[in-house]
């Protein structure tokens, strides 16, 4: 679907952020991934399970369910899953069919995250998670807030298309914290690897945006490094940092300050995507003004991105699916992130039909 | 449809309930039956009507148009038409074509309930709906409270799922009438005629649950007896019945209380349902009483079978209209109904075919 | 789609009032016509623009951007279109590409009415507009209240539908204007153009209606003259008009009063309508009179007719989009309108093939 070929969604098999470690507990949720539903909760040591949600008896959602010590019982009938998918219970008989279970999805919980795998179990592999000091989470000074969550009616693609080029936070964040200053009206420097895309935007000598020297208290003239590393298939971090000016490339003055941001960005359906945001900075240790700041993207910046792309899904929608559009120089990297996501998702389709192939070959 | 096969949907030739006797006056209401608009009302001696509910003119609903004396004049441009559905007026010609009428469709009024016949009316046989005696609503001692609506965004085969198998009682209902030894974990027994499914719980020994201590005011030990009995297409009755125990199928101790459940099930549209409740007791002839578990289980239960079955739906069009599933022992009536349903619908079906054949042959 | 025969819409390369002058200013405005977006604004010197909806580069809603002098500003990532269309600046490359670039639509500003032309900009001819002395805006004794709105969810054909028969005034508008004799139940004379068709209808020696007599301040009888002409594609004018009664048909009596009406329909989507109103007199010049009888309108009759296309727009919709219709002596003018709006549309469809062939040709 576009911006991807006709037939390609996403990839399957890596790892996507599912939730918050603080959003879930013994109270079970349910999350759609990938044009799933998943049922998140805690086993009693803290351990978080997920489960697929739907229950193969009646179709009741697992995640609208209660818990029984580990295991979830299903609101409808009772039936119950241990955090293996294996089936417990069924009130209503003392034999359990074989076929009576769920999938288990293998799920790791780092820094705050908890990451899925919803693809082929075999292939997940816990080292595919980009690592804590890659992300400057750990040993960084960065203090950093976290926990923004929402549920975009967009796909998931819009939402990489917009981190891809920020070159709209002088427009569509002229409300918040793109005027006065704020435009990176540039093109960015754009590398990548196998699963990786990172933009640099670069500015020598210009003005300090006016939100970040509100954040910073310094006014005057900075060289401004911003930009955005996307890990596939679904984390974007990076930041913004804003030195006295030398006016020169690579030569760094003395840093004024510096932002971090964390966007995760996990398809709930075909149409909808799950948008998980954490923002960090340099000039405070101050928890409260950390949370501040959170709070504020939350309520006044990401509602921004949210109108953006949700503005655009309806007009894909009403023209039909697949709209023209005009590839300017600022989506290098919007071009090039199709073609990975591609990549990826083809490889996968020649896995699945080697498989059937070797399946195949194995049963004649 | 799931959980029929495709192109299955609902028998036709059959008496539904299209109201409450209570529901209809002089004030006419459109109800969608069978994915049809029908507008009922009655005529200035009290009977009702039931006529088809989109006029043939412009399609505007008559259900959402006004009486003139025992005729409905449809709200656009006026056109009336008599309780048979012939035409006495188009106000604009003074000529009124033979093709200008509505279907109306037999009706019977019964107890409190208003049957409507939606298939060919010359199959309409009344001895085909339920008898007062055999649904227990003469002669017998039930104090009955009557007149529970509800329209459910569900398909009706997920609600004559639900009342296939009460071992849900224990799990959707936990929050109101289930909990506190309410669960009836039992695989029941099932019996069936052609247009019949009867599904006997009986559970010896057993604790009352404490819904119905508190509606008995006895507690201890029970033998629980309770069933459903589906009077296809559309009607549920059945009840639970307390003994004092004697732990001995089919020798009833004592009688404690005993309590009746009347369910219709009319399909509203593919995917809605008009619910029709009323409950009844022995313990008390008090109205108010009667009227208070009505209001309780209208308020409390019923919403729990709607969300169920509501959450089912949105899971069955997320995942392409054809879940899987697994058939427990507790869905043998789930399974003999739907083939009785199939079986009926496939019968009318025939009847269709070869009424078109004798249709093309008298025409040769 | 219904009422017109499969692949018929809406006539392109006509004239359709996009908007009220004064709906339109400096801040633009989305407004979708004929299936598709277009932005509105005025550039500084007043004059109106209207340009394709949808930014080339993301399809972000140009309608829902923000001007730059007489340019408009994309909200996404600041790419500016001039008036015309062409692409001034996009903030993040110097150079511009060619066909980065939004179709610019003709439009004319004539009494309070914006007109656009959606189709072929070869073939926009102003002269195809309306005159004011035809309408009876200029030259006249009416004193008009105009800029009246409102989005109806229902296809344009509906609301056609509904003017070409005005016998639905007693009943539609029973609860407004149309009871105590304002019944208009008679067949009109109908006379048609090319691109016009006039509905007149005549009652002799009736009695005043309430409402116009409330209006006037003159009970009894009248010779009472109404109709409505519809200019295709979009807008129907007509009046009603009461005189002293002769009860002789085209020998009028004294003027009593008379009412003009002004019914702007433009498609919005393929199921929903633009719906303009204005409405004058001749009993007052007094503008807060006429605005309170506007008001009026826009408050209690418009909704009736909304009331009446939008329930016929879903009854259309759940009954599988083409429903059966029975057409009545009323309906003259209703089935020339389908076959003149069908004329139109074919002539487009032979104009668009062989204007393709000449393309052709001249590629060879």
């Amino acid at each position: 679907m576009y911006p991807l070929p006709e037939g390609y969604f996403a990839p399957r098999d890596r790892w996507y952020i599912a939730a918050w470690s603080s959003e879930i507990g013994r109270e079970p949720i349910e999350r759609w991934i990938l044009d799933e539903p998943v049922a998140l909760y805690r086993k009693e040591n803290g351990e978080a399970v997920a489960l697929d949600g739907r229950c193969p008896h009646r179709s009741f959602p697992l995640g609208k369910s209660r818990l029984v010590g580990d295991n979830i019982q299903c609101g409808y009938h009772g039936l119950t899953f241990r955090p293996d998918g294996s089936c417990t219970q069924i009130p209503s008989q003392p034999n359990i069919p074989n076929v009576c279970r769920v999938r288990s999805f293998p799920l790791v919980e780092q820094w705050k995250w908890l990451w899925i795998w919803m693809g082929d179990p075999d292939l997940a592999d816990e080292s595919m998670i980009p690592s804590l000091e890659e992300l400057a989470l750990e040993g960084s000074s960065y203090t950093i807030a976290s926990g923004g969550y929402s549920l975009v009616n967009a796909r998931a693609m819009l939402l990489h298309d917009n981190l891809f080029d920020l070159t709209h936070i002088g427009y569509l964040h002229a409300p918040s914290f793109g005027s006065g200053g704020g435009a990176l009206d540039t093109v960015p420097r754009v590398t990548q690897g196998d699963d990786w895309i990172d933009t640099q935007y670069v500015q020598l000598g210009v003005p300090m945006p006016d939100f970040h020297a509100r954040l910073t208290g310094y006014e005057g003239l900075v060289d401004r490094y911003q930009g955005l590393k996307l890990y596939l298939p679904g984390l974007h971090v990076g930041g913004s940092a804003f030195y006295r000016p030398t006016g020169i490339e690579n030569q760094k003055g003395e840093l004024i300050g510096s932002v971090q941001v964390y966007h995760g960005i996990t398809p709930a359906t075909r149409h909808s995507t799950n948008y998980f945001f954490a923002t960090g900075q340099t000039m405070t240790k101050d928890p409260a003004v950390c949370q501040a700041t959170l709070d504020y993207a939350m309520r006044s910046i990401i509602p921004e991105d949210a109108f953006a792309t949700q503005e655009i899904e309806e007009m894909i929608e009403r023209s039909g699916g697949r709209p023209s559009e005009i590839l300017l120089k600022a989506d290098r990297a919007c071009v090039m992130g199709r073609r990975l996501f591609e990549k990826m998702i083809a490889a996968e389709h020649a896995r699945a039909i080697s498989k059937e192939g070797a399946i195949s070959k194995a049963a004649e």
